[in-house]
């Protein structure tokens, strides 16, 4: 953290904020520059607020510095992590064609898509059971049926399953069917859930969250790989913007960036992204040439 | 909803959609007029997905019509909800003032503050149990012993108390010790939540999500009632922008607008929406003549 | 457009509607539905403005249907427009390259940087002869100067060369050296400058705006094809949003629905929406999958 | 400038780091932390461009430090600057009142608005004599009549008068007849129409650019004042995000954070961060409310 201080600012001022860096167990190095005083903050564990110094007299501004994420850095583990389920690897270099409907709403249905799917080059299922909904009086999912049905196209085809889990009551249920567990966009930071899921044996698909930065979305993946597991998957959907010709934007540049930074695999979602069939291929394309490690995508 | 058909559409179609529409349950009513055809769609029950209609031949665009909420919605019941907890009223124009720390850190500084509050005008006291937080090595909140030290405030200051609630697992503690239950910005579509905040008897104060429309918010506060729970408080908090000079944009047009489509109560909460402290003030002012039911702010 | 009554409007309130709408030369078509009645909006010339019907009593939402652009629409001119430029055709169906430094800086810059690209396979040279600062204390370029240099790379390369103009004082000169004229993201909607590139008898390559919906975006191509001049060229260069980790966000999705909705073409520019070196490879990558004509990228 | 080098960087990195920091005319302060090395970079006239360092090996992040703008900076003056003209001073602590049509249409109308705004309260009128249309199909202003019309309205009534400038042609013409000069959202970064109003004697009434963070709206400031005058008014009017409710979302943070940066007065116009008339009020009075120097205000 870089905290800038006013050009009028004291000396009496600065030693006032030296004096806050300290009582919050850290280091202060005062730069004097050409116009103004900056001090350095080092040695902090975890991230100081910012609010701590922006109400001080003097200070100007405050600058974070390092990341505040850890376990899911490059930094901190430079080699790829390659997540493994169902004899498919996730991360290793091969694209990761995941697919499947929306919500499953039959066995039929399930299966003649799970075949369709496979014949097309996926080789992981998708389908929801328990579905976030935005209205009430919309469909939820077939719950614990749905499940089942998923157990059956996975003993049929062979394929692992991935399906979203949207609380710590029902977790244990999903865990048992799913061979990767789904958090949804808008439970990215629910961070009850994401300490559930650092307990559990099953990969994690994590959605970025539809306004999170990426740090967000990284100090996410913290809270399940600080509670023991590592196999975290990242997934972007697009994120909100003003634009109305597509439901969100999705945000290429998060592949090069989080293949920079993290050692976890990025997976892409077109679909959600998109919101309108049309644009799903374009997207799609892009996505691989762009460097994901996988797509997944929805079909009807 | 309305169907909008490109120029070139032909009567087939034209046809195939209205097919759909049927096959919906709703009625379509073609409306030819200079250029092509627009479908209205009517007697739609909850929203119709426009991704159903997106894909079809000759189809240009879909626009919603009519909102998805209703019991939250002012013309199903015209009259302001008021809100009335341990004495206090929201929503009956009155501007209600609710302060207090962010987290609870001790007895001695949650009743200092609280007398602090008080004396400032203060009617309700809030302060932070369970704390969501971005980074899992940041200070998660006392938990219940927090809850205790909240009800030693509301006996000694006759002041009600309001904290957030983070899980299904922890509500009943909170509703137990808590007068208004809060749902973060984060939880705003922590569907598992809402559904238990349904059923709880206390009024339940729901921020917006950092990125929802206010269409997203109400049908989050829809959830709500629509479980039997029709003591909602809106809070707004600031929404995600591009700007860098606060934390958030507080969005003062809300207030207005909930006010015309909601008979909800509306709270400001200028502390999250600044995060910074020379801000609140000014943001604070600006609630209040913007006619919102009252103020949340966070003390130090 | 549509304009939705609210389902306590009384007949004298829709008829005071369908009055307004009459005033303005449009024919209204009242359509009662389950639970309130809207009024369709026929034969506008040109986009009427919402806010006439926003403030009338009863009226509860103001929906446009029709979309405001004409000359620039598919629907207007089906068949793909082709720019042919010094032997190099954009948007016939081959990826365009287009290439060069971002400031003209002396001559054997210029020349250096353009033998490098045109190996590399572009065909098109880029360069900046007039800048577009955001301070007023950096380079503004070497104006003429800069344009004549440009020159000197058509003869000696064959290249046909695009450079930015920034107002209409200057539109004569860059007319006069180069073969296309650049009207930047800062000035898309600066309509002097439009009006006068609709009478140019260059190509125009007009970038979308930061924060432009592409209908905007199509209404500032409109207003050139409006005064005459039809070869247009589209430029998305990302848009301006939350994130951090690039300076624009590339908007993928603008590439389909450009194509769908207009017959102009659309080059993608991965440095301006990547703003650091390592993701304009990735950028490219997908935009080239995501089916753009072509691609302009800066080279140092 | 602060350069944070990756925790792997080796010293031979960091040295070429240093190099191209003094090949820049700037120092370069290597700062040794506990992961990691940060060089500060000091003495840098103007910004430096952050993609230098960005590409280098080693280096994980460039922060800016020092802010771009001077000459509007408090720093760099102290005292609130107050503008006058025509008798009434904007930035004295008074609340300014600007208020008129949208666009003069005719004597009459302009005459008729500004008795009733005058008897309102308000001491500056306003009107459109050039408009900037999305649409080349709306009307685009009365042109030099209309200018004449507002030298009427300012003999009758004694209100000095604003409009806006599309371009440095009828800069000159716009000059003569208006009191104060308007440059428009969409024209805030055109640099040309900043530099020739650099060199005008009246004041600037300058819009915020509808995506434009404070910084760029201050170094559009900066072009004009660096120009030779420093009578620049800012006026904040709603910025694009993703919200559907209002056109835009006015920005009330902006107002305590220019007048701690700057000495500019700034000026809050509701008409167009609503775009609707039922929310003009609320805003209003959240601006009053929030400090802003004054109102501009559309009425019909």
């Amino acid at each position: 953290m870089l905290i800038v201080m006013s050009n009028t600012a004291t000396q009496a001022q600065i030693d006032a904020v030296v004096a806050v860096v300290e009582r919050n167990a850290c280091k202060a190095r005062p730069m004097p520059g050409g116009d103004r005083v900056a001090i350095g903050v080092l040695h902090n564990k975890g991230p100081l607020d910012a609010a701590l110094f922006l109400g001080l007299a003097g200070v100007k501004d405050v600058i974070p510095v390092t990341r505040p994420y850890k376990l899911v850095s490059r930094e901190f583990k430079p080699e790829d992590t390659i997540v493994s389920v169902g004899g498919v690897n996730i991360g290793n270099g091969h694209m990761t064609m995941i697919a499947g409907p929306c919500a499953i709403e039959s066995e039929e249905q399930a299966m003649t898509i799970a075949g369709l799917v496979k014949e097309a080059g996926a080789t992981i299922f998708r389908g929801g059971a328990f579905k976030p909904r935005t209205s009430p009086y919309s469909f939820q999912g077939l719950g614990e049926e749905g499940l089942q049905i998923l157990a059956q196209v996975r003993e049929e085809t062979g394929m692992p399953v991935v399906t979203e889990v949207m609380d710590e009551q029902t977790f244990g249920l999903v865990e048992e069917y799913a061979d990767i567990v789904q958090i949804g966009t808008r439970n990215m930071q629910n961070y009850s859930l994401l300490k559930r899921a650092g307990k559990s044996e099953r990969p994690v698909f994590l959605k970025r969250g539809m306004a999170a930065t990426i740090d967000e979305w990284f100090m996410a993946a913290e809270y399940i790989t600080e509670g023991g597991n590592h196999n975290v998957i990242l997934c972007e959907r697009g994120v909100r913007t003003f634009v109305h010709h597509s439901r969100n934007t999705l945000d290429i540049s998060a592949i090069p960036y989080v293949r920079n930074e993290s050692h976890l695999p990025i997976i892409i979602d077109p679909s959600h992204a998109a919101g309108r069939r049309d644009q799903v291929l374009p997207l799609s394309r892009a996505a691989v040439a762009g460097n994901a490690h996988g797509l997944m995508v929805e079909v009807i």
